[in-house]
């Protein structure tokens, strides 16, 4: 099933646009775990036992599963195979090379390890986005602008996330998305104008500040597909770190499901 | 022992500047071995074995040992233990993230995978510098200008090329290098006048086109540190496909180590 198919099918059975991020960093796991054979994906397990039924999809943060080289980059292939088939998975990667070695991280990503979408950088130009359209049943978050402070080194620089986001409106937005980091209400709202119908990854929520209701108000598509995915990954998975981890990280996802939900409701 | 002393050391004990990259994609192999148990290995094995005396450093691409899960990224753990310590190795992945998770990376390839360098992607801005420069002994190569067709699309649009240029330049040059991708000497002329003590990791001879006279006359810092490493990847390793394949590795390093050694001499 393509990954455009698992999103519109999602946002509908789990009645929720939560991109639940798995930044499963060892050092920050509940100290319960650590005796474990495979303490990264005993925590991925418990997490996704919890909330399958209420995301929008998982987004796993490839930088988390290297520092234990092989051994956790186990754990990211035995989570990515865990999440049940009809959620989908991005692996954010923020992948960007040219064409032979982009077509590569598509063909690795998508066909090897069995992701549906990445995140991927753009830098490079539209050589990145060509390596990716063969795979019509996937799918790319490319970064159209970040949330982190430096942001404005370049992205903010001479309007380069504007023409960024003009090319990725000129992609099949079955294919391509944006990751728009959510800062301003103001940005927010210009970036939907850019990119009317693109699937938003949007970033910035919990952990990294920004307001929830800017952000929904900002860039809903439609009540039936408001066309974006909010992510929270700290914020949710690190919220306890008693053994009752797995369900405060089930009632913080639900939190912010039904807020999400509730905003978009009293849209006019 | 740090990644600069490596350097400077490896370009006069080895007398070169050539980059060796390890873009081992599996598919284009030697057929003969296939059969080995682990034939990604054996091919960079061979290869290092025939051109350690030979090379500046040895650049493995992350893109080609994903494409049997585990199992290629134990080749490349291999690999990377296997390069004699003295040699550097540059991962290249062209990372980019946010700070907290950029650390993550730094301290995942340089603490646990142990390369001494990255190459990096700067896109989001400084928070990818700041994340590695806690790291004093190792070394990453940002993305400045690249060589794939579409680096106009952003990079040479609006002078981000010379922006990101003008942050390296401000920049520890024993910490922070710059990916130059070879079009002209032109360009490669103004990035060394941007930049002019910085490491450069110079792609595009080979494969991609691009001079080696050019290059090396317009970026060469001086006759005994050049300031460059100028990488081959696919035109030196999969330039033959029999069983002579380490051999004519050598042959080519070897030839391509002399020309840029004869062109650097040859300079007033």
């Amino acid at each position: 099933m393509s990954f455009w198919t698992k999103y519109t099918n999602i946002i509908k059975s789990n009645k929720s646009y939560v991109c639940l991020g798995l930044d499963s960093d060892l050092a920050k796991l509940p100290s319960h775990l650590l005796d474990q054979e495979d303490p990264i994906f005993a925590f991925n397990k418990a997490i996704i036992d919890e909330t399958k039924d209420i995301v929008a999809c998982y987004k796993p943060n490839f930088a988390f599963y290297l520092s234990q080289g092989l051994k956790s980059l186990s754990s990211l292939q035995k989570t990515i195979n865990y999440i049940p088939n009809h959620i989908p998975v991005i692996l954010d990667i923020k992948a960007g090379d040219i064409g032979n070695t982009m077509a590569n991280y598509a063909k690795a990503f998508f066909t090897d390890w069995g992701v549906d979408a990445i995140t991927a950088n753009p830098l490079m130009g539209n050589d990145v986005m060509k390596a990716i359209e063969p795979f019509q049943d996937n799918f790319a978050f490319l970064l159209a602008l970040t949330s982190n402070p430096s942001a404005c080194d370049y992205l903010k620089t001479n309007d380069l996330y504007k023409n960024i986001s003009k090319d990725i409106n000129n992609l099949s937005n079955k294919i391509f998305g944006a990751v728009v980091g959510a800062t301003n209400s103001q940005e927010l709202k210009e970036l939907r104008d850019l990119m009317p119908q693109t699937l938003f990854l949007i970033p910035g929520i919990g952990a990294q500040g920004g307001s929830l209701e800017e952000v929904v108000t900002s860039t809903c598509f439609s009540k039936e597909d408001a066309r974006f995915v909010i992510n929270s990954s700290r914020g949710i998975i690190f919220a306890d770190s008693s053994e009752r981890f797995a369900q405060v990280a089930r009632e913080k996802t639900e939190s912010l499901r039904v807020q999400i939900n509730n905003i978009i409701a009293e849209l006019k």
